[in-house]
Order: C-alpha cells, then structure tokens, then sequence
C-alpha cells in the first residue's frame, strides 16, 4: 500500500521551513463509537510496513494529548492540571515533540530512534513509535517524591489509552511498553534533567 | 427527574441473593464517536441528584474495566497482563467489588462510602464513587518496588481514563481524584494487607 507518509510530509516541512512543523487540523469528531472501541481495544505486537498519511499522525496525536477546549486543556487529563506528560514522536525521519497548544512538532533528533525505544526487536517496524516523558519540571514542588511519581505514571496511562482507542478505533496496532531504555531515550531526545521517558508505545497497521 | 436507580436494583438482589449481584449485559457497541467523546472529555465537580439506571452502571463498570475478549482479557490494559487494578463501586447502599469476569457486583460493605473516599466535601453528591485499588498479590514479584508502583499507576489511569471518556460520551461528570483517604478505605473496603487504594472518581450527571 503506498501512501504520502508522514514521513515524507515531516521531511519536506524541515526542509522547506527549518522550523517548527504545521500538523493539518485533526479530526475532532466522527468515526468508531467509543462503545466499539473500548471493545476492540487490545495490545498487538505486529506492525505492516505502511506509513501514516500526515492527517493520521495528526488526527494520532491530537487524541493522544490535543488541545480539546479554548483554555488549552487536553483530551488526557494530568494531576493538578500540570500538563507534564511530553509525546515523543520517533520516525524513520528522527525524532519530534508534540506540542500541544500549536498542534506542531518540533524535531529534536535526525536520527531514526524507533530501535532505541526499548528492547522488543520489533518496534522499528512500526512507522511511529510514541514516547511518553514527564517533564518534572512542570510538576513543581515534590516532583521525584513518590506522590509525584505516582501522578506522573497515572497521566502517562492517561495519554496511553488514548492511543490505544484511537488504535482500536482506526484498526490500527499499537502495544505500550514499559521496559523502555529511558537512558538512552535522555540522551537522544535531549531531555531535561529530571526528565524521563516512561512508556513508548509504537502504533501502525496490523501486519 | 425519577430513574429505577442502580441503587434499587443492588438492594433488591441483596435482599433476593444474598451473593453476588449480576449487572445487566453491557452495550458494548453504539453511542457517541471516540473522536467526540476525546473532544468532550473533561474533568467537572458539580453533580445533580439523579441515580444511574443498572443498565448505566453496568455499561460504566464494562467501559472501566470490563472483559472485551473471550481469553478474558479487558477495556483496559495492565502491565505484564497481571489484571492488578480492582475497581469499587461506592453507592448510598454500600461498597462493591466489581468483578470483570462475570460482570457481577460483590458487596464489601453496608456503609455509604461515598464521603470518605477524599477530602473534597462533594464527592458523596455524586451517585456513584469508582474507587481504583492494586492488589498487590496479582502484581506477584517485585510488588511494592518503584517499577511495579510506577505500573500500578499507569495501569490505574488506563482504567480512570475509559471512566472519563464514557463520562463525557454519555453526557455525565466526572473527575479523578488522587487525594484520597487510602487509609480509610483499606479498612472500609476490607482490603488485602498490601492493597491500596489508588484514586477516587466519582460519576453522575451535571448539576
């Protein structure tokens, strides 16, 4: 099947604007029932080799943790209102963060990293491999304690099952792995000190 | 407005059983679009004083963490499959166990529980407070470690989030709750040694 691929959009957008990355408007509405999709959602390991068209990745991630009200709120909520769950976007292009207020990607990374997300072989089949990282920073006071700690994972599973529905919804694979190389996720993603990689996830055509 | 509460129908199969207490089948396909419900999702305090139907509270304990394949497997995913989250359902008539595999209710307490699941006075207005609890034996080695607490908590909000998309799908409020009295409801719900109550989440229509 051969498709625009967000890949190639995401590459042309970096060439043509070596700036941040215009996503196309998600798609806010219609679609699999929320009833359907909570009965078919299940975690699948097998990816085809079929890229994303740009309006898929943005439709993606704008469920994942979009902007869903005029204040800025988003589809996954966070402890505290914190907002300090970053997504991570890892193609064969490099790597992006989302961010959520523009609907853009910022390209943090050249290099395909989808391998690096963790150790199951079979990762870097899927064409994105979402990285779900808390932003201590954003949590304020406490962040590291063990209340904090727990907030951080609760929004990451937030944010997870969103992905995981608008999978389902979409026909679509994903599966969340939690045995991530977070070292070397802070290396190449450039993160902050106490910032750290939680959960990637990689999303695709089942195969 | 005047609804058969869920309420009703606990204490009358209380009163006809004296065992576990069977929920109607839950609808596990129609209703509003994943992409509306991610667009409506939000977190509100205010609650009217209307009941839930049993066919609402079933179809809102399958949405949570209900069985969606025949292997047993459920809406919400856990970390090493280890099905770790149990969630309780508080009513005016007692504290229940939600039980996926057979989509019953088993009574832990007589007691309204609802006040007592946090510290903000408005919870018990609500008709039904979801408390999510890991039960740690189900988590097996390593339990209690940081991994398996970050999983706990991820897991919980896999679970808090399908709460607040069937929420806001079916026109209803809803708000996660971290500052939970834990202490409390291990003993009111007459928890294992090492379980714990992770969040609150109250449901019910807006006032």
């Amino acid at each position: 099947m051969k498709t625009i691929t967000a890949t190639a959009m995401i590459t042309s957008a970096i060439l043509a604007f070596a700036g941040d990355i215009t996503l196309p408007e998600p798609a806010k509405s219609g679609g699999m029932p929320l009833a359907d999709a909570l009965n078919a959602r299940q975690s699948q390991r097998a990816f085809a080799d079929t890229g994303f068209t740009p309006q898929v990745l943005s439709d993606l991630l704008w469920a994942a943790n979009g902007v869903n009200r005029p204040d800025g709120r988003r589809t996954a909520p966070t402890a505290r209102n914190r907002g300090e769950i970053d997504v991570y976007a890892l193609t064969e292009d490099g790597a992006f963060l989302f961010n959520p207020a523009g609907h853009t990607l910022t390209q943090v990374n050249t290099n395909d990293l989808r391998a690096v997300s963790g150790f199951q072989g079979f990762v870097h089949n899927a064409p994105v491999v979402l990285v779900m990282v808390v932003n201590r920073a954003k949590q304020g006071s406490g962040a590291g304690d063990r209340i904090s700690d727990r907030y951080a994972a609760m929004d990451t599973g937030y944010v997870s099952q969103n992905i995981y529905l608008f999978a389902a919804a979409n026909g679509m694979s994903s599966v969340a792995l939690g045995t991530l190389d977070a070292k070397s996720l802070h290396t190449s993603l450039k993160l902050g000190e106490n910032d750290e990689a939680l959960l990637a996830q990689p999303v695709g055509y089942p195969k």
